[in-house]
């Protein structure tokens, strides 16, 4: 590593810092050890945060519920900002009734129903009667059978020409030490490529999920800029890259989806590079 | 095609409108015949409109002269919103000292400039001194040697791990009725796909400048709403997909890159769905 | 369509034939009515013909056999030449010992076992003993958990850097009239795009199966040129651009994935262009 | 480096080498020091070999010349191959009568004649007559005003659909010692993203000039099998990979496109992974 910076020394020097959340505060083995008192420093210095995270299956109040759950308090449900909640959106401003299929566990699909759109999950579709089919999301990579309702979606997107929108844009994330499971943003990368059309994707690198952080913080009595605000993240294509192009610093931590064997391989052979590099949010 | 929506039916019902430039207010033959009584019904009506334009290579100032030389009034220089100063905007916030090569004429280089940084043109970079660069920028298709600059911008990339910004990501513009040119967005795609690195692109139809444009459009006594507007463009892939993403109504018009015989085909092989199809901003 | 052949007056011109299986020979329904025919015909003028099929889950007797018990007769087994086929050569040559794990169904796996390796489906694969593991295989699209061991591979193929084999590089495969699969090609394009390593492809249009053929129909006694060979198929980017791109005259037919209604916007959409358009090889 | 090889213990357990020229025979300061020692061991020993280059800009018989110049004998012109050749060979079968367009000097338009066929370079086509182009082809990076005469050629591949032959698939080439200059493969490529069309790509990895050369050493005298043949190259995408797949075993020499500093890196992150790695071909 070229250098290393210290997380604590880093974050005082904002005024706001957007975290991601898997591989940032908890990775496959649960909460990252240390992480409550990082929380607690950032919130006795007055720093303003939210959570960013690319994820379209749970809520913000059962994402907030499972870091309770799992032991780090002080996250209440309005300061996590989740790619589901830009799908949302989309499906309320353009998807004017009708049904939209998605793929997913039914809870991911509340998504759907608070854009007070009907949500029919693919292994239900009737293929002979998609006339009320207004649009189709990727919302998990669980809930349904992936041989099945991949080959399933693949033929109602070829039939119908109708918005796709992905949820969720990773392509995996870690369930072990060395070991990865294929997330949203994969398979819906999958069905992509084999039928050519451009999907509609949601989450970090995109600006449109800083953007809504952004102005979620900003209130007409406190003004941020965005030379006040931190990105933390530890994927350099989702968070660095999306960070980087929003015009906000980014940190880079090794807890995650980069390792510190390969971190200086990855950003020099990318091109995406971070302002910090910090070993985690500890210490 | 399937419908044909009158455009001035269609805006009269929006209290806000983007317009894409090229395609839509002029072409290669110049300014579209009928744009002004257009431009005029839509002052009239009092409904609020910006120029969304993928262009780095003429500030907002030059960009309003050409079009009062053209013939056409009533498009002040802040309504005009450029890629690239979106691009300036991230020079502004991101680099910090040191100096900024770019490909395109020294007029384009005002950008950087803006951004308080030195520029210099890659024709007059030393490269054997690169260690004052710190980003590069793609700002126009013109004012350069192809052959000669665009390897010595390859062999910059590939020593530096800098910042690289394409300040407008179209393919191609059309020059004549079937005749295109390769546009900045074109000659960086080249670069990134034999460097194999991740550059930062701005412009349609990334969200980032709607957005810019959606705050530049709201004020305290002033409030728009996304449903309240609509972005015309000709291009499905820029205009379209990203006025779709940023969650507003969309009108394809067919005085430029997509034409008539063509747009049916584009929209069913693209999967990128317009709100509405017009002839032209015009009747 | 521009024009239309008469697929016997064509053939007729050439002493050599290669056919694909899928969408020529027959389709979801079974044989296409009138082949033996057709088939019949082009051996009573002495025509030399392969089935050239990008097929990896059954040998070359499996697939003679069932071309018998749906009722077609005259193809010998030595006459179909399957891009398992070439999957089986470039194990023989290149992997010299070691276990090769696959994804697909036991059967398919017999391809591995005839170049003397042994063979270890991805679900048996002890995560924790990968010494062994020389190369990896994309079979077939069937015989395993596509979630599980899709996912399995991935971390099979993050962890070791051996050579990944495509052994049919479909993307998918028509199973009603308006219905794909994704085939293994597809599954493998998953892997390939999500985990950025190059893979090595067999199958059309690769023209090494072109080349296998080509040598087979050579004998000292018996010498045909490329002038001689006319290629068929159903699929551009498959049969027509690989039969293109190995010098032989190409003809596509409308009774498989390409629909007499897509027929000339995707040849001119690909700029893959037969050499004759035929409804079906019956006619 | 894991491991490095000696290349004349390596390359006497063969009985056939297959060498690229660039970065294995010269780099840009000219033949590397000991090459002719090399050539002569291999010689003394009866190996036979083969010259594999992508090269679309000079014939044999000039390639051999400039082998002459450069100081090394003993390399007649039969036993050198280029990607030109095969392109001249596609012609000769697939394009019957009219003219060729093409990119390049007008020396490299010999390939085009020789294959009975009219060339037109693309500067001094008349865009208003079109009618007798039947191909264009991709010749060289140089000979060309690349704005004006890639442009040119976009458009004129959007007006006809006729067959795009790229004689020489390499992105980039060593000019010094860390500056690479574009090659014709990498103008081809911006060409090809931007106009979405299949070209038909030439020269390694392509194994169609494998199997050119493995043909051209076999006679009813003298059997060679693919385990007697080493193919040496200094680009893990060309070289390698392509011999790899046609199923011989492969050298990796650090004497041109890759470095030892950057040798195990990029094979771990591409999957190309050689037979065996060396310095140089000397020694």
């Amino acid at each position: 590593m070229e250098k290393m910076d210290s997380f604590l020394a880093v974050v005082e020097n904002f005024k706001v810092v957007f975290l991601d959340s898997y591989g940032v505060l908890k990775n496959y083995r649960g909460l990252i050890e240390g992480v409550q008192e990082t929380l607690d420093f950032i919130q006795s210095r007055g720093i303003e945060f939210r959570i960013l995270t690319n994820d379209a299956s749970r809520s913000q109040e059962q994402q907030a519920e499972s870091f309770v759950r799992a032991g780090l308090v002080g996250i209440p449900p309005e300061k996590i900002i989740t790619s589901g909640m830009m799908a949302k959106q989309y499906l309320q401003l353009k998807i004017k009734g009708g049904k939209v299929a998605y793929l997913g566990t039914p809870n991911a699909a509340h998504y759907i129903l608070q854009a007070n759109l009907e949500s029919v999950a693919i292994a239900d579709l009737d293929k002979h009667d998609l006339d009320d089919i207004k649009a189709m999301v990727f919302l998990d990579d669980e809930g349904f059978d992936w041989n099945y309702d991949i080959n399933k979606t693949v033929n109602l997107i070829r039939k119908k020409n109708i918005p796709i929108i992905v949820a969720n844009s990773d392509n995996f994330y870690p369930v072990a030490k060395n070991d990865v499971s294929i997330a949203t943003g994969g398979i819906a990368k999958l069905v992509e490529s084999i039928i050519n059309k451009r999907f509609i994707h949601f989450g970090k690198p995109d600006t449109q999920m800083f953007n809504f952080a952004f102005e979620d913080i900003n209130h007409p009595e406190r003004i941020y800029g965005k030379e006040d605000i931190l990105m933390v993240g530890d994927t350099l294509h989702t968070d660095i890259l999306g960070g980087n192009k929003f015009g906000i610093k980014t940190a880079l931590v090794l807890s995650g989806n980069t390792s510190a064997s390969e971190a200086d391989m990855n950003i020099h052979s990318s091109g995406i590079i971070p302002d910090y590099i910090c070993q985690s949010i500890v210490g």
